[in-house]
């Protein structure tokens, strides 16, 4: 039955290299064979797992970090010879730079050094709609300024989510869903009567067309940070066994790990599982480590206590704020508890639903992506408008209809201006302002820039005084109605005007250089 | 020299009864004379302090808190003889419900019984304007919802406020004030050179003035929160020697405490006077304890830390928020930490000056005070936009320039409608919204009265239910439009359209009563 292996003669760095062999469809492949292999170049050596595809299939996949001659060598049991071969790594293409990693202790950089400013957005089960809404969604995305989308593996089961997926992750038929409606979903949780799943036996195409989703948004430049547990479920596929866990933890990082765009968010509100265990967690985690040889990024999000971000195989906190009303306004207490980049992946939801946390304005969700960037924290968006088909953002993708998106790019422009790699609460700012400053200069006594920003308050004018000579270019940014206009230079004890609205900043960066 | 008693011979209940006794004007009266009087009525025998009000004329004031025959005997070395009269105290006029006092623990009521609800204002030095001024501040008092307003017996220096006041409360000069500007105001403080005053001898015509500004307030039904020292001086005023702070908190309890609708504000902003320590506090409230016996309602306001709210001669929580985000919110907390009433004197003032405390928007301002009233508590207003003249309500009175204080009419009327006196946190109120039941309820698994309210959330629509079978009549009040809509009767389980704007409050009363 085995005959070839199939390779890319060329890939480029950051790409997916992927070896495709052919082996044996008996018994249970999942469980009972194995496939891995090693890939070396010049300045690597990485063992992977691969993992069966259906239909015989078995796949190996490779993100090579460097250029040049690699070669690599498959084996196994999975019915296959041990296949050989080598190719070659390109350059990275435009707009390849790598896997996003921390910088500078609260940042992120892609691999080649490149700032990245996370601005991200959540649609939890965007990429389990139809085609054409996926389509739609890419559209929207694309236009957006988001750079970061959260969503899920599993299929999602909770209000405006009593559809179908499209697919399963699991061979096998679901409970009928036409039971279900707005007032009892609540009572279909975990694993419900009627769902007949083979938790040994992954259904590739659900996979397949993941790994179609996560591609395209690497084409736009977006980040896939992939919910790969979470509790919003009648099928059964948050309280598998560990060793069903384990499973579909393996064959998990063995198909997503080598696409350069994946983040590892090990749950959404992992304290709502009733089955599930800190030590659970914590062997996710572990499975991670051993099994993703990239070292993306791994979080795990809270619903109320956090995780303990300070665990060492946590690169960043994924925060859903816990209080009502201060949200964003903490970032600088987390960095200094956690000594990591705060990431506030659910500050609610713009929108009109019953729930607290889907029915804010859009100018609260501007004032709190500010308040998260000019604390040195990196801020996240969802949209949660009620509408007649049931198609909310925050799960279904499609289009947005709020105000509070339009106004990122203006935001993230205004990040991606920051000299050095990220910005850091600045230590001298008073009670009744924001201020950033470059998270290199921290340790200066004046900066080369400072980003103010004033929140829902209303000043008309402002006072700044940093020293007596240097000379400094003010902008005042409106932005809610996305206006930036040019004050001009100034040095020494100096005001500034400013309209009396609220949503108001200033960026005072020194004159006369490319700080 | 002594020739008279002058005094009415006949006085409303909770009125204001006055003894006038010419007396000697020798030698300085203020510390070396004393004048007295016990009042005796049927249910009470009353000992009061009188005092000196210049031109060789004594006064010595009582409110009667009983109708019916009273007689007084005046003594003292003042330089007249030992008067006596009688007087009869006749029934209260309507509109005369008594001093306030507190009730139900975390509420007030007049000594009539009747409730009241607290909805205050600040104008720190309103009274010490012109007379075109004062008029102005009152005529805006008379359309607006206050029933409580803040101010100083001293005059203040601070930012906005370095011109002369009207009058001074001793005999003396001032500094040059011409020498003052909004750059170097904050070198001025406490007892600056250049102020010659006598702080053994008062300025009567000070007092006298305040009085029938007390006079005018009591007219339109306004309470008088007297803050009988602050710390924003350049006249010495504030850090006096201990002798000469007892001689004036003894002078101001012999004029102002017969006075029905006085409340004794010990300071504004204890904690940010440099030479004061809690010792000197608690000595000035023992004065008050001592020389007022109607027993006043008795707060303190804090910059930073609160003062310990929970010593006994505190009567009701006075609370500048700490917190720059969240402010009414911490009622619940306050309430459950002090056991008393919580009044909320400074949740920032609505305007645009540059301070953060005093420009958030008239919305935010709106939100402040239901947030509060929901929790149980009492909310206070201020406004500070920026003008021409420099005229700030918060310090200056005139006209309001805001939007917040046009809604809080309705709000009083909503806060009159609570069944019982008092609203107090719902225990079952979920996560995302505020909601109060009537105080005299809370033990009570099912209340008589809901009013929930939705802060900055927006959302399309809510559920209730209480019991199966109780009807309820529906109000849904839009906070900022000042609309009331009827939405009819329900019971069990029922779900209430709402617009997804945000500050909306629902109110849910027992139908078929006067609840």
């Amino acid at each position: 039955m085995q005959s070839r292996a199939v390779y890319q003669k060329t890939v480029e760095k950051w790409g997916l290299q992927e070896v495709v062999c052919e082996g044996t469809a008996q018994g249970n492949p999942f469980t009972e064979r194995r496939i891995t292999a090693v890939f070396t170049g010049k300045n690597e050596c990485v063992s992977v797992d691969g993992f069966y595809d259906g239909d015989g299939i078995y796949r190996v996949r490779f993100m090579p970090s460097f250029e040049g001659s690699y070669t690599f060598r498959v084996e196994g049991n999975y019915g296959g010879e041990a296949w050989e071969g080598r190719f070659e790594v390109t350059p990275p293409s435009a707009g390849n730079h790598g896997p996003v990693r921390v910088a500078n202790r609260y940042h992120f950089a892609y691999e080649d050094g490149t700032p990245y400013y996370s601005v991200g957005t959540t649609c939890y089960v965007w990429e389990l709609q139809s085609d054409e809404r996926i389509a739609e969604t890419l559209e929207t995305l694309k236009d957006s300024a988001f750079n970061k989308i959260r969503f899920c593996i599993f299929p999602k089961h909770y209000d405006y989510n009593l559809g179908e997926p499209r697919s399963y992750p699991y061979e096998g038929t679901p409970m009928d869903s036409s039971v279900l409606t707005k007032e009892n979903f609540n009572e279909y949780t975990g694993k419900t009567e009627g769902n007949h799943f083979d938790l040994s036996r992954f259904n590739p195409e659900h996979f397949h067309h993941i790994e179609r989703c996560i591609l395209k948004l690497q084409e736009l430049g977006i980040e896939a940070d992939l919910i790969v547990m979470h509790p919003y479920d009648r099928w059964g596929f948050s309280c598998m066994t560990r060793e069903q866990d384990a499973l579909y933890w393996n064959y998990v990082l063995a198909r997503f790990a080598a696409y350069r765009n994946v983040w590892w968010s090990l749950a959404n509100e992992y304290d709502i599982f009733p089955q599930k265990k800190i030590e659970d967690w914590e062997g996710y985690a572990r499975i991670i480590c051993e099994k993703d040889p990239y070292n993306h990024l791994r979080s795990i999000h809270n619903c109320m206590p956090f995780y303990d971000h300070r665990r060492p195989w946590i690169t960043h906190c994924s925060i859903q704020r816990q209080d009502l009303y201060k949200s964003a306004e903490l970032v600088n207490e987390w960095r200094e508890t956690y000594r990591k980049p705060v990431v506030l992946d659910e500050i609610a939801y713009e929108g009109n639903i019953q729930h607290g946390w889907g029915n804010i304005s859009g100018e609260e969700m501007l004032r709190r992506f500010w308040e998260a960037v000019c604390r040195g924290g990196y801020p996240g968006h969802g949209e949660t408008y009620m509408n007649e088909e049931d198609v909310l953002w925050w799960s279904h993708g499609g289009r947005l209809h709020g105000e509070s998106h339009k106004r990122f790019h203006l935001l993230r422009q205004i990040m991606e201006e920051t000299p050095g790699s990220g910005l850091a609460p600045y230590e001298r700012c008073s009670w009744d302002e924001v201020c950033a400053v470059p998270e290199t200069e921290c340790m200066q006594p004046v900066k080369s820039y400072y980003l103010y920003y004033y929140s829902f308050m209303r000043p008309s004018f402002r006072e700044y005084y940093f020293d007596d000579t240097t000379e400094y270019e003010v902008k005042v940014i409106d932005t809610w109605e996305m206006k930036v206009e040019n004050r001009g230079i100034y040095h020494g004890k100096f005001r500034i005007e400013l309209p009396g609205k609220s949503y108001m900043a200033v960026q005072i960066r020194k004159a006369g250089g490319s700080v």
